[in-house]
């Protein structure tokens, strides 16, 4: 999607994003009405994300929903590109992911797709490279209910069911949905086939929880998905946690001040926020008191908004202090570095009691064991 | 290539194929002069297959030919798209490896591209179709010193390395190289990195042989091997012997009139022969004895000349008295009949014996064992 003010693609998000013009420009639709009430009532505590729309857009939710509801079931896929150490930004769609498993119970397959990181000229990452990273997102998933792959480990396997994929999608289609050019590589072209694998998994319907970035894929899957058998994928879709640096563009892994990575200690959190992070409060503490913050522009109060914060009432008190001019920007990253940091600390405990899982999900559970018996010549 | 009277790509060959312009357009050289005299020199028995410009093409030949003298060694690389049935015109290339690895006791790569004949739509074959065929094309190869490989099965072992390959390959190359189009499948554009790759299985230089309508993939790879710290492929091209039906197009496995399969019977050999190969001679007998036949267009000439017999003193004095009118089209059909059905029988001897080589062949001969275990992110 390229616009005068904004570009969203999977490879670039640039500018400040309209994601009510995303909606109409990739034919999505908004989560609104009784169908968000819906969500938040299937979510519970994660209910403010729905709610605060940082989840704000899907395709076939409801039908999702529906299949639960009739028993039919349905199964979760995410993914993730290792093109560097993880970040804040990455954690929306895993957490989310994650919240949807322990209600729901249902299947979930991660795709950590080194093959395409490495495939993108413009980071120029060696092999090596993408095989070092993403190992940080990992999570307390249900061991037998979770298979997490990467694309150079698992391609060959299921080569026959990603063939059948590459022979329905033609390259005028790719082309006009990714804007591809002359200059794109080969690989890079052949790569949709490898993510919109996944979807193709189970018989039962797809939900993918994911940045709205990655909605392209999913369009193409949508064409292709019944004549093979399979169903659309559904998917829910997230805006970007905006970079410390300013609402504007998206975190960055190779650029460390306008992220927080997940293994940033707690005195480097404390300094890239006091640092970096864009504020929105006046020149001078006097000319704040007078006129106050303005929290829309304000990095730290998106944060705490669309992650940190659950707390609807205590939330509200926050941006109204801040733009009574009560609270001062010094106290709203006070806010934001305890709540990134207690976060940070609770995330990598988990992180520690699930590394001993790795081969659960990647080899020995139930699911890890099924998918690496599967034949995908037979799917 | 394609041409107002005739097209040569790999995926089609259709019209009379003028050789030599084939040679400019490509950008090939001719096997002539001294070159020639130092292949035949090599190749004994099979020297009349260069001598009557059968193998007529080549790129950087000389330079193989170098490398084998000063020590540095090479390896030998061919094909087979798993279409259908194996035919006559498939073997010149399967043959010509074989005699060369007699020769040179080098490392032999044949790949089965099991996955381009599926990407290929306007052949609409199964998945399970192209897992069929190709296993007709045994032949006593060294058993240490060959590995004969599906793609389905290898791809996913060697898939580091094509995401290596795809990354220096641009659509407009492939394009301009392939005449894709936008129609064509995302499989298809990426699949001359799979092409590509056995000819970067050792440090050594490559030499392919096969049908010159292979070489567009040589020339990306000579693009793009010395980057990545390999050689330039080095290839000999041979013309395509021409189908039964006339010397237009290329055999076809799907039209068994224009072709004699490997495992066809000696009954169907000489039915096929009787009634579908084009003749050069005249109408009725006494205008043949008057005129003569015409070699040139004649197709069981053509076969006899190109492959079937390899005596230059035998095959003048058929052209001569075909030309003559003292030879009938009957008598030349029947020497072709008696002489495809020698080289079947002693064929079907070869691969039997062959069979039992194939477990060592695919997984357990020194080679094959080599490859399996190579672990090709280290390229």
């Amino acid at each position: 999607m390229v616009d005068r003010k904004f570009v969203v693609t999977p490879w670039e998000v640039t500018g400040e994003v309209d994601y009510e013009r995303l909606i109409r420009d990739f034919g999505t639709q908004p989560i609104v009405g009784p169908l968000a009430k819906r969500l938040e009532g299937i979510l519970s505590d994660a209910a403010y994300l729905v709610r605060r729309q940082v989840f704000f857009s899907h395709r076939d939710l409801n039908v999702v929903l529906d299949d639960h509801d009739k028993g039919k079931g349905f199964f979760l896929y995410t993914g993730r590109g290792p093109s560097g150490p993880m970040h804040i930004g990455h954690i929306l769609s895993f957490y989310f992911t994650k919240w949807l498993q322990d209600k729901f119970h249902v299947n979930v397959y991660i795709q950590m797709t080194d093959d395409e990181k490495f495939l993108e000229e413009k980071r120029s990452l060696t092999y090596e490279d993408t095989q070092k990273w993403g190992q940080d997102n990992i999570l307390e998933f249900d061991p037998d209910e979770t298979f997490i792959f990467q694309d150079t480990e698992f391609v060959g396997h299921a080569y026959p069911m990603i063939l059948k994929i590459a022979r329905r999608i033609n390259y005028s289609t790719a082309k006009s949905v990714f804007g591809f050019t002359g200059e794109t590589n080969i690989g890079m072209s052949f790569y949709p086939a490898i993510q919109i694998l996944p979807s193709l998994f189970e018989k039962k319907r797809c939900l993918i929880p994911s940045a709205i970035d990655q909605d392209p894929y999913w369009r193409i899957q949508r064409d292709i998905a019944e004549p093979l058998g399979f169903h659309k994928a559904a998917a829910i879709h997230s805006k970007f946690l905006p970079p410390l640096t300013g609402i504007q563009d998206k975190m960055s892994s190779s650029k460390p001040e306008t992220a927080i990575y997940l293994n940033d200690d707690n005195k480097t959190v404390r300094n890239k926020i006091y640092r970096h992070a864009f504020s929105g409060g006046q020149a001078s503490i006097e000319e704040h008191r007078k006129l106050g913050g303005n929290p829309v522009i304000d990095v730290p109060f998106q944060w705490l908004y669309m992650f940190f914060e659950p707390d609807d009432k205590r939330i509200e008190e926050i941006r109204s202090e801040y733009k009574g001019g009560r609270m001062l920007t010094g106290d709203l990253k006070d806010i934001l570095v305890e709540k990134v940091t207690k976060f940070l600390r609770e995330h990598r405990e988990r992180r520690e009691k699930a590394r001993a899982q790795v081969h659960l999900f990647k080899k020995d559970g139930a699911l890890a064991r099924e998918m690496w018996k599967h034949d995908f010549s037979k799917s």
